[in-house]
């Protein structure tokens, strides 16, 4: 076992990407072609758009609707070699990149960009009942809680249990919070509406929580509002300043109150890759690497840490946010670095240029701010789709997506509702 | 927990169909609107369209693409409950099912289509090594071996384990086995073609092991003939009037040969669903029931056994082959066998109606054989794609089909190229 070098390009200076995600991906793209060798190391084989997973949580898409072999979109890079493996340890100072399997491999540059997961605060046996949306598999795991939880309640004839069953609880109103709760209300009010004898689905709960004083808190506070009536209007139960004390497999624990839910989506928080432990780098509370201006870590201009396992200090002292445009121009900097220290120029500074952000609610229902403008409702939600759609990644998923997204808008229906695994549900506890 | 029944329906016979492949869902289909109760018994959650399972497998369509909610197929069937569940037992002589669950549900009539499973020949230990291809986690795990071999391979040094790694082998050349070794030689060389590094995936051998005289058995000699040089010209090994004598992880031995391989698949044989035994009835060397001129057991004429796990003899000694076609008509005619006892009418002999076969190899490959007329080649393929997909069920799947298609048509492309689960390979053994 070992890692295949093109004899030809191994004299050149080896640069070594940790994740496939949206950084590391514009870095490699940015790279194509510059007397470099490239070597990806991702733990999966495909790039992910990860805007859209709560999509595949719903139903509304399939998994490879939005997702992509890294191999297959960096094919044409001549220069890059992609490897499926895990990385478990950066040795700074021997600049070596370990690797789960026992090899090693030793860089020039390296590029951390391996993303971050959910953080329970503390509580990470809370994950178990409450899981995150990071991953392809998280995201069917959550489908198939979600469409199990009507199987179960269709065969429960205990109303108190039932009622569990039909109660959806979302922590965190962030971006991914609000769309799943947005979506959730819709597969109630409208997907599942006629498909069952013994629940109405109409009449399931969904309660989204959120520790601060508003939902979508990063928007301007009119936005804010307008998402709150937006939610509201669709039956969804906004929570603020309301943090989840405890949870389990029966419900959530909200101070004095015990909300009975048997299906929890955990979108609360956030923790860097545990790699960034291992660069001996100055790390935030959430374990994001503090970079300098050129992205790279103190005293190692040969490391960069970028997109969402970063903390980068814009001019006006906030973080460039954890979204894709910030991942992109940082991985694109990144490599302009390493080509201006390839031909003696300095570095630039990173300046992440905000093209706007937007969020969705459900259908005709979103907000969105570009600069000092802002708007909500079928506009906003317009844009968020045209926005979204152009953003895939490849021909084919932009075309299906869209066609997919068409006939769920005509018919109202979820075209993805197929549980995989574990197709028996188990008994309803006694 | 109970089953659920409408009050205003508890009075009319209870028609318990158990599973909602193209039997059963024919069969619930024939009774909408009949005064019946009729509940239809899956342990899954989806109607899968197995003809085109084998594409999940090899990575050109979704799991959703050729799946639909049992639910919402009969949404509109108001005398009908769908039951997420599990049957472990028939008790015939109390006409009660019994579930793994606890429960027991009282029918007056019952209709046994389950199905059947992969079957080994007394060697179950196999199943492990040498996935089947018969549900959708089937598929997925088939497709996850596949695309993982390569990148296995990508990262072996040794020719041995490599080549290892490259050989995939096909058991059984009917149509399933026939269609999988095609669409395996298609990825390798064409899908993978300039996607690695290190290895040429043109250079994978696949080969597909058959016991008996020819491919695709079932057809004309001269298009079975016609197949076999179809799969030989993509680069397929055929071996016919050969028999798997061992098989385990690093490969299959036929005979004095033996070839290594890390990925098999096994489309050799199948066996009827374990709950055929618990009827009292004669089965066959295959488990299936030996049903009468009506489809019903002998002397229990409320208890229908039907599609895959049903032996049925036609007029002319043949069985109805295991194919939708027959299934389908299956359940319609055991639909109209309760009707007529319903109304005093006496019921009829099924008859199967040959609507013809077809099967495909690969791109512009395949045969088709309608009564005296054969063909093969791009005709016979234009005509399996064009009834193939008119055949999927609901408008959705058949435009999101016809659209991947043409998409991997054009490309060469396989769209769903997606590893979910278990996502870094285990290192190859020493």
């Amino acid at each position: 076992m070992g890692i295949p070098v093109d004899k030809s390009q191994k004299s050149r200076p080896h640069i070594v990407i940790i994740g496939a995600g949206f950084a590391g991906l514009a870095a490699a793209r940015a790279l194509a072609g510059a007397p470099v060798r490239v070597t990806v190391v991702d733990r999966r084989n495909h790039h992910l758009f990860q805007p859209l997973l709560y999509q595949v949580a719903t139903a509304a898409l399939s998994a490879p609707d939005i997702a992509a072999p890294i191999r297959k979109l960096l094919s044409g890079n001549k220069n890059t070699q992609v490897l499926l493996a895990e990385a478990t340890r950066v040795d700074v100072a021997g600049r070596t990149l370990h690797l789960k399997d026992g090899e090693a491999i030793p860089y020039d540059y390296l590029l951390l960009a391996a993303g971050a997961g959910s953080s329970y605060f503390g509580n990470d046996h809370w994950a178990e009942h409450a899981p995150g949306l990071k991953s392809l598999d998280d995201a069917l795991e959550i489908r198939r809680r979600v469409l199990l939880a009507y199987e179960h309640a269709e065969q429960e004839e205990h109303v108190h249990r039932r009622t569990a069953w039909l109660t959806f609880v979302v922590v965190g109103a962030g971006p991914t919070g609000a769309e799943m709760a947005g979506a959730l209300a819709e597969i109630a009010r409208h997907t599942l509406a006629r498909d069952f004898r013994s629940i109405d689905p109409t009449l399931a709960r969904v309660v989204l929580v959120e520790g601060g004083p508003r939902v979508l808190s990063t928007f301007d506070a009119s936005l804010s509002a307008d998402a709150q009536a937006q939610l509201e209007k669709l039956g969804v139960e906004v929570r603020l300043n309301t943090f989840v004390t405890d949870l389990d497999g029966d419900g959530v624990t909200l101070g004095d109150e015990h909300i009975p839910a048997k299906t929890v989506v955990w979108a609360a928080g956030v923790k860097a890759s545990p790699l960034t432990a291992t660069l001996g780098a100055p790390l935030d509370r959430a374990g994001r690497v503090k970079v300098g201006p050129d992205l790279s870590i103190p005293d190692r201009p040969e490391v960069f840490a970028l997109g969402d396992l970063a903390a980068a200090a814009q001019a006006d002292g906030c973080l460039v946010p954890g979204v894709a445009q910030g991942a992109i121009q940082g991985g694109r900097h990144a490599a302009r670095c390493i080509l201006a220290d390839m031909t003696g120029k300095p570095r630039e500074t990173f300046r992440y240029s905000d093209k706007g952000s937007m969020a969705t609610i459900g259908r005709s229902k979103a907000i969105a701010e570009v600069g000092a403008v802002k708007i909500s409702g079928t506009l906003a939600w317009l844009l968020w789709l045209f926005v979204h759609v152009m953003a895939l990644v490849g021909f084919r998923n932009r075309v299906i997506v869209l066609m997919e997204w068409a006939w769920a808008y005509v018919s109202w229906q979820r075209s993805a509702r197929v549980i995989l695994t574990e197709p028996a549900p188990t008994p309803p506890a006694p």
